[in-house]
């Protein structure tokens, strides 16, 4: 629990690594200026990630009247990370250089009743197969394999202890893709993978405290606080899904009632709509992804029941989101993943009219609220990028291999 | 909002210091193993603490065929430290020692209707004088003051920006304080005060993460995230009182509906007990301790009226305190503070299985729940630690003293 020399060292490796991928040239100068690190902490960061090969020396710039600076740049082609992104109907894979930028991509499509551990590791097992042949010579030297599971994991072990989707228990996941895959693997869930997406590369950079709201099937919140990810004393932190946001309220598949997942997860946003009105062309049963599109362009089209049902769904996310203001006080809320994406500006409209009337002023002044700026998948990307922590982390130990050979 | 090598020196200060004062005398080894810091750093910061006259050698102690090792203890006469409780009906302010034992003790009760800052600020002074008056020589050498008042308050300025109980917004309640009393003075509220106080010298010790649910008239809970206390971007986390437990529930004061705080503060249970039985003799209007005191009688004597009312209200915080541990998944939720110390094992009990049927499962197993275990008041303590915290973080920086002359 307590932070020992070691995790600092490592926390601070990976904000200069930040730093430099956000800001590629800078020089050590600068690194010591963005991260208030001083200037022989950053110069031996630097050394040993020039010695990993993910930066480059790219020449020099001239500083007033000193002598010129070395200018040190990531070094896109030093390796390759995977990042993979289990969701509820698909398996998405993406392959990406060091400076983060997806070189190829594969998906597989989950089939209804496909809900076997084996069959979905067989579809991760084809897509990273696919992507690490689409990259060649790219695809040669993968540094590790992120690994997004929508359920609770147990990092260290590698197993998922629960998976309320398929009813998996206990699945020794890290294990079974590792009879495929022959390279480092992590497993952590889509909160998370979304969380430190943001903290790297999106809205939480360079934030202390922020909190990564997860609109999906399913909904959470990864929490990064005092500058990293907070994961709690067995990695379940960050189940907003399962606060109660209406005491006695709608059933959740949790086993309690009220949940705030039961009022903003897309079921339940289809079951807002429902309540609006009952027979709205814009229900698609059984079919969240087609149901959540028809009304995000319902209400570019200012649809009367497509607004009124973003306006209650915003109603109780506001709610919800004022919770965690006003026990956090964070600096920034993100609200990210695909039902987010989908209906973007008009429901952050409302949300942040809904926030503004259930927070108290004094934590809610210190915080903004916005959308995920992340063009491309935040699962692929988190995924891939708990990979690039995991290579920082192993500088000076020896990385444990888990495998046998490539799928 | 990173943490410098300078936080994290204090840090390391702070933590020597805590187990120094749990487990005196001690060696530097023990030290090192207990806080699993490098022995060179134990004996800089042990050297640092007797510099400062907090510890002291003590002797030495055989280890198993080696030389002799030095034995420290806290040095409990090196100088004392003043807490204040500034509360909705009293002043309490505590003078102790540097093993944080109470030496003095004076108590001012506030009149309905005194609620001008400078008539708080009357009680505060006048009490300060009477507990230095008290400690005689003791009383000279006051390190510093820590006050706790109920409110919003910016620490950096000493502003206490919104205080509902007397509806003071922005009260520059330390320069007022700074007319009376000649010691440094730390501001901060009862939430993180009795978070403090538990991490010092309660059930959050050694903890990571913990959370401590202050059950008073107000409600909130303290945060340890980290090992430190989390206090957001304008230290105003906490604020879980004002939470929404049951969406268009009860009003609250803060101009929402169903917040944490309506049913589970000392008026949200009156309100639980007028509900179970309009016509309770336990009803003591407008007198909230006098009603806790006798629920809590009554449910000694297995009244009906008071276990149906004691049951109800733990349904609401086991509600509320299995969101906290949903989200924040900590080792040690502690309840604490005059309600929870009132009502202690009969309302530990129903809260345990409350909270046992609302959280979830893999974060639950990680928590434990528990009454606090500080004897004394625990804000008083608390404050008491922001004073001590505040003499060990300015080793070596000087102390901007804030004031003209004693009371």
């Amino acid at each position: 629990m307590k932070r020992t020399s070691r995790d600092i060292r490592t926390a601070n490796r990976y904000e200069v690594l930040r730093q430099i991928i956000a800001a590629s040239p800078t020089s050590r100068q600068e690194l010591a200026a963005a991260t208030g690190l001083s200037l022989a902490t950053v110069a031996t960061l630097v050394g040993e990630l020039l010695d990993l090969g993910m930066i480059t020396e790219v020449g020099f710039e001239d500083s007033a009247g000193g002598r010129p600076r070395g200018l040190v740049a990531v070094h896109a082609s030093g390796g390759t990370l995977i990042g993979v992104d289990i969701a509820e109907t698909y398996v998405r894979v993406e392959l990406f250089d060091l400076a983060l930028k997806v070189l190829a991509r594969a998906d597989e499509e989950m089939r209804p009743g496909e809900s076997r551990p084996e069959q979905v590791v067989g579809h991760v097992a084809a897509a990273v197969g696919s992507v690490v042949a689409q990259a060649g010579a790219e695809g040669a030297r993968v540094l590790g394999v992120g690994v997004s599971v929508p359920g609770q994991v147990d990092r260290a072990t590698g197993v998922c202890e629960y998976a309320p989707n398929w009813d998996w228990h206990d699945v020794p996941l890290l294990d079974l893709l590792a009879e495929h895959i022959a390279y480092p693997l992590y497993l952590d869930n889509p909160l998370r993978a979304c969380a430190v997406a943001e903290l790297w590369f999106g809205a939480a950079r360079g934030s202390g405290d922020a909190v990564v709201v997860n609109l999906g099937t399913g909904v959470g919140a990864g929490l990064v606080l005092g500058g990293g990810l907070h994961r709690g004393v067995s990695n379940s932190a960050g189940e907003w899904g399962h606060t109660t946001l209406v005491l006695d309220g709608r059933p959740c598949h949790c086993g309690d009632r009220g949940c705030v997942e039961t009022y903003v997860g897309a079921p339940g946003i289809m079951r807002n709509l429902r309540e609006v009105d009952p027979d709205s062309p814009l229900l698609h049963d059984g079919d969240q992804t087609a149901t959540i599109d028809a009304l995000a362009r319902a209400v570019a089209a200012d649809d009367p029941v497509a607004l009124e049902t973003v306006r209650r769904t915003a109603r109780y996310l506001g709610a919800g989101i004022a919770d965690l203001v006003n026990l956090l006080n964070p600096q920034v809320v993100v609200l990210s993943s695909w039902v987010a994406a989908a209906l973007g500006e008009p429901l952050l409209r409302e949300v942040r009219e809904a926030v503004a009337r259930h927070a108290l002023r004094r934590p809610l002044t210190g915080t903004r609220i916005v959308l995920s700026p992340i063009p491309t998948d935040p699962v692929c990307l988190g995924a891939a990028t708990f990979a690039l922590e995991g290579a920082l982390q192993s500088v000076g130990q020896r990385v444990r291999s888990r495998t046998v050979s490539t799928s």
